[in-house]
């Protein structure tokens, strides 16, 4: 931390320079009337601010406080804004010097169409924006920002930016994606690895490499027109350390301090461990997610509120539909429940998944709304990533099968969401960013890739995919190979998957066999809200149903490496009173269901009729 | 089933030769006066019983209902006793003939001490009856019995007996043990496999071979004397197919039918499961545990209450302490609460262990009484057998150790303890009578044997030891291999345990380790109810603490092959202010708690000193 104090002194004495009233950073850069809360904190960063008189120049809101800390180049006003939209005067003086910042208040939204949340109706499709499609390579290097393109660099910034996918939705739209799911798309302005988006360095910008907020609008508002829902991305346990906050804290206690970098443990365990020592539960939230990570905390009401605020903003300023949370368990537990209790207070059609990253049911489920903890900690977060049943398909697929291996791990997990308040709701995917690619994992086996889409798409949860399993791309487990460009998004680019261009015939296999699965499930009512009910593992065989009182879907995963007849008797409760099905991969009419043919490692996907 | 009609046909043509009436069955034998519900419910069978008026031939109780079933050979009479004790003439009556039954309807036991329950300031020892000490080689073979002993046979009967545990329990009471559970001693009068009791086919009498009901209600005083405690091992899921209740059903409704032989699919996890099928469901609970097992319906009323009267008459007959309840969620999950709750309601001081066999902490908090389940099942049941935590000691003792493996595998089944009510009511173990032997599983290596016993006795819950596993036995998986006779019980015997005859100097080792280990836990509050503590593991080695206000103990186990020196810093949260440690197996003074150093492959225990 000295390092960083020795680079604030430099920061003054070049800003001391000024005599007049600066301002360097005014945040939120505008707010909105219609909120619920009539109340919005304005944070004020300027040489000396703390020095002027503030005063409102007219009647669109009431100057309730203006706060001060520590650090004199900060104020922070308490603003109640009224009913009314316009712009609002914030007059700053001292002796003979006068500043007036036109604060913009706009209205609110009336659209209720406008925040469509998300849920098991969609099919989720996750995008590294500098690895997908580089549209504009005039903004591959902004002059002033640190780091520069470099595609030869696996950890470098490759150019992809928020263009190159909105001239791509109608692909995504037609293999059968609802809802867009970008890694972070905020600056982060740092200077190197900055391709990733975790280490914001502005919190109310969009990167300008990614074509700043603009190209983030154009490229929601062009979603939403195809009806492709938007997710964004979104970090409060950490800023980056080039964060200009970072240059000149308001206060110490903004940050988790250390005598030295001091790491975080990430044993998630220990926030729901009834047993976790203090060392180490400290640690776990406090200590740092990675060197370039400052981590927030989150106790600070100031910067509390500064968080809150924030993400109500980009909701109501970009109209996204979802968020996604980053390592939500790192944060403040209490903050986070307020956090998303508010948003969804604010916007009851939201959604929001957290990340947690454990292999517990129970720890996940410690996360979520609904689930009565013995701590009384209540959580209000809707939605997590179902990583139990991530390690659980992997397992499935790649063990032998056994009383407690292979098929009976995803089971296993299933048999445990009596923890879940709604199962439905979680987060499923066989791979994303930080995981190995699903391609690589399964051994480039394509029956092993089908049985887990086949999983993944008729399963209980919002299932996710990661641009490029569709076309087979395969890396990891480091991350620069897990996050290789996406083929046809550049220039020159020998295979272009957008224009179906160069593709092997595995790889046009694979992405007509996910087309297929996510049209079907597009509107497959009985998949998206429906009930299951699964069958005890037998024999290399997985059998669940997906039914409700109309329809009834029959899916049997097989991955013995011999073919089977399947005598159905056991799945008599489902099969009474049915007379056929339809196989809908091959399209195939089944007009005997009392034994099926199985083929070697195959799933099989049966709507059920009379 | 068939064959067992035929039997029963067999068993009538016989017994109709009697022309007078006939009593071949009352139960329960006797009943008490002062027990909180005055209702009994007496079973009686003999041939045509039903034919027969009956009448009460005092006032001590009132004869509420006689009801009668589809076999004309039972009847069961609802009664309510009196305040009084003393004897209840039941007259039976049909034409001129009369028969009457003398009933005992004797005082409910008015010491508030007799029973005891149990917690974790027991050490429970779990004796297999035939296996331990044959004090009376004249009750090996009894006449009528079906099988005789044989000690060549590995499933034979080998004449241990209830007089050969009482002879030696002051062997026990020196071992630091508090409590005994032995596996089931009622009569299994089964033509093979009877020794290890769980085809129990007399619910009323324990085993002649065992030496009956008298040499048990004596080895309970014996025990209790010596402060020994005694839990019963009981079996609500299942009889023997010999039971005589076998050759002639009430009604075919109270054992669970097939049209041919239909085994339990074994799978707890579909009890708590909310995607189980019927059908999966419908087969754990009601398929037969074996082939020689009839599955009990107690969805049956008069089989119900037979059952809870059952356990209610052996803790009032014979003083136990508490019961081990048998494959616990194999029952009618309804049937069970009622059963605890009747039973506590009445014993308030008593307690229950039920058999979870499960991996899976959710799924063992299921069946514990204070978990909120979103199916509303309620359960009543105090206590289950941690199968998780020996699964995860197993792990720490033998896997190399990593972020899931090893001793994070003890550290990660301790954090999901947030599912407990109050884990401290668990019964852990490192073995038991179905389990290989735990030295064996720890490959003959004494030094993890010491650390799992260290584990064992300074972990949270009640800890339960195996007969011979502080002499090293060895043997498994197989039953008859894990229920080996214990050295000593048997004249002849070369090695005499009780005697401390011919150990070997690793027995001997073994023994004095868990000697001294379990008479200092006896007295030690902190571990008995003191919170638990513990660190993240790092490199081998695993931290933990129990304290309370008044004293700190902290654990160290280090798995490591190499020795080390563990800096304790991460520990200063209880360090600070503490000035040395006494390490009780060694006795040794840590004078410097800084830094301790650590021998490869070892366990501390060290009590903190200000």
């Amino acid at each position: 931390m000295k390092k960083i104090y020795l680079l604030c002194l430099a920061f003054w004495v070049c800003f001391s320079a000024f005599a007049q009233i600066e301002i360097a950073h005014i945040e939120p850069p505008n707010w909105y009337v219609g909120m619920k809360n009539p109340e919005v904190q304005i944070l004020v960063h300027g040489k000396d601010i703390a020095k002027a008189n503030v005063k409102l120049g007219n009647s669109l809101a009431i100057l309730k406080e203006v706060r001060k800390v520590s650090n004199p180049n900060y104020l922070f006003l308490n603003l109640t804004v009224g009913k009314k939209a316009g712009t609002l005067p914030i007059v700053f003086s001292q002796g003979s010097q006068t500043k007036t910042i036109n604060y913009k208040l706009n209205e609110k939204s009336k659209d209720k169409n406008r925040i469509q949340g998300f849920d098991a109706s969609d099919l989720i499709y996750l995008i590294m924006p500098d690895r997908f499609a580089n549209a504009v390579p005039e903004n591959d290097n902004v002059e002033g920002m640190l780091e520069r393109a470099n595609r030869n660099e696996l950890y470098g910034r490759h150019g992809g930016d928020l263009q190159g996918i909105t001239n791509n939705l109608s692909y995504l739209k037609d293999l059968g994606v609802t809802a867009l799911w970008l890694n972070p798309v905020l600056e982060n302005d740092m200077p190197q690895s900055s391709y990733h988006g975790y280490a914001i360095t502005d919190l109310y910008n969009v990167d300008k490499r990614f074509g700043g907020n603009q190209a983030y609008l154009d490229f929601i508002n062009q979603a939403h027109l195809l009806g492709l829902k938007v997710i964004q991305d979104m970090v409060a346990n950490h800023i980056g350390l080039h964060h200009w906050l970072m240059k000149d804290l308001p206060e110490a206690s903004w940050i988790h301090q250390f005598d030295s970098f001091t790491r975080s443990n990430y044993r998630l365990a220990t926030a729901s461990d009834p047993h976790a020592s203090e060392n180490d539960k400290m640690l776990m939230e406090k200590g740092w997610f990675d060197t370039t990570m400052p981590d927030i905390n989150q106790t600070n009401p100031l910067f509390a509120k500064y968080l809150i605020q924030n993400s109500l903003w980009w909701i109501e300023y970009a109209g996204i539909d979802g968020i996604r949370m980053d390592t939500y368990p790192y944060n403040d537990k209490e903050f986070m429940a307020t956090w998303a209790k508010t948003l969804l207070d604010e916007y009851p059609t939201f959604n929001i998944v957290g990340e947690v990253w454990i292999h517990s049911v129970p720890m996940e489920s410690y996360w979520l709304k609904g689930t009565k903890n013995r701590d009384r900690h209540i959580s209000h977060l809707p939605s997590i990533t179902d990583f139990p049943l991530y390690e659980a398909i992997n397992a499935a697929l790649n063990e032998p099968n056994g009383w407690n291996n292979g098929l009976s791990r995803v089971y296993h997990t299933l048999a445990e969401d009596f923890l879940y308040e709604n199962p439905m709701e979680n987060v499923i995917f066989l791979d994303n960013h930080d995981l190995t690619r699903f391609y690589t994992v399964v051994g480039e086996d394509l029956n092993k890739y089908k049985m887990g889409l086949a999983l993944l798409m008729t399963m209980r949860g919002v299932p996710q995919l990661y641009y490029g399993t569709e076309v087979l791309m395969t890396g990891g487990p480091e991350h620069g190979y897990v996050r290789q460009d996406f083929a046809g998004g550049w220039a020159g680019d020998k295979v272009n998957v957008f224009k179906n261009e160069g593709l092997t015939s595995a790889q046009s296999e694979a992405l007509n066999y996910l087309k297929k699965l996510a049209n079907w499930r597009k509107n497959k009512k009985v998949i998206h809200t429906g009930k299951l009910t699964h069958f005890i593992p037998d024999n290399d065989t997985y059998v669940y149903l997906r039914h409700n009182e109309q329809e009834k879907v029959m899916v049997i995963i097989h991955t013995g490496k011999e073919s089977k007849k399947l005598n159905t008797k056991r799945f008599e409760e489902f099969l009474k009173g049915i007379n056929k099905g339809k196989e809908i991969i091959s399209g195939q009419t089944l007009a005997d269901l009392q034994e099926i043919n199985l083929p070697a490692q195959s799933a099989m996907i049966i709507e059920l009729e009379k």
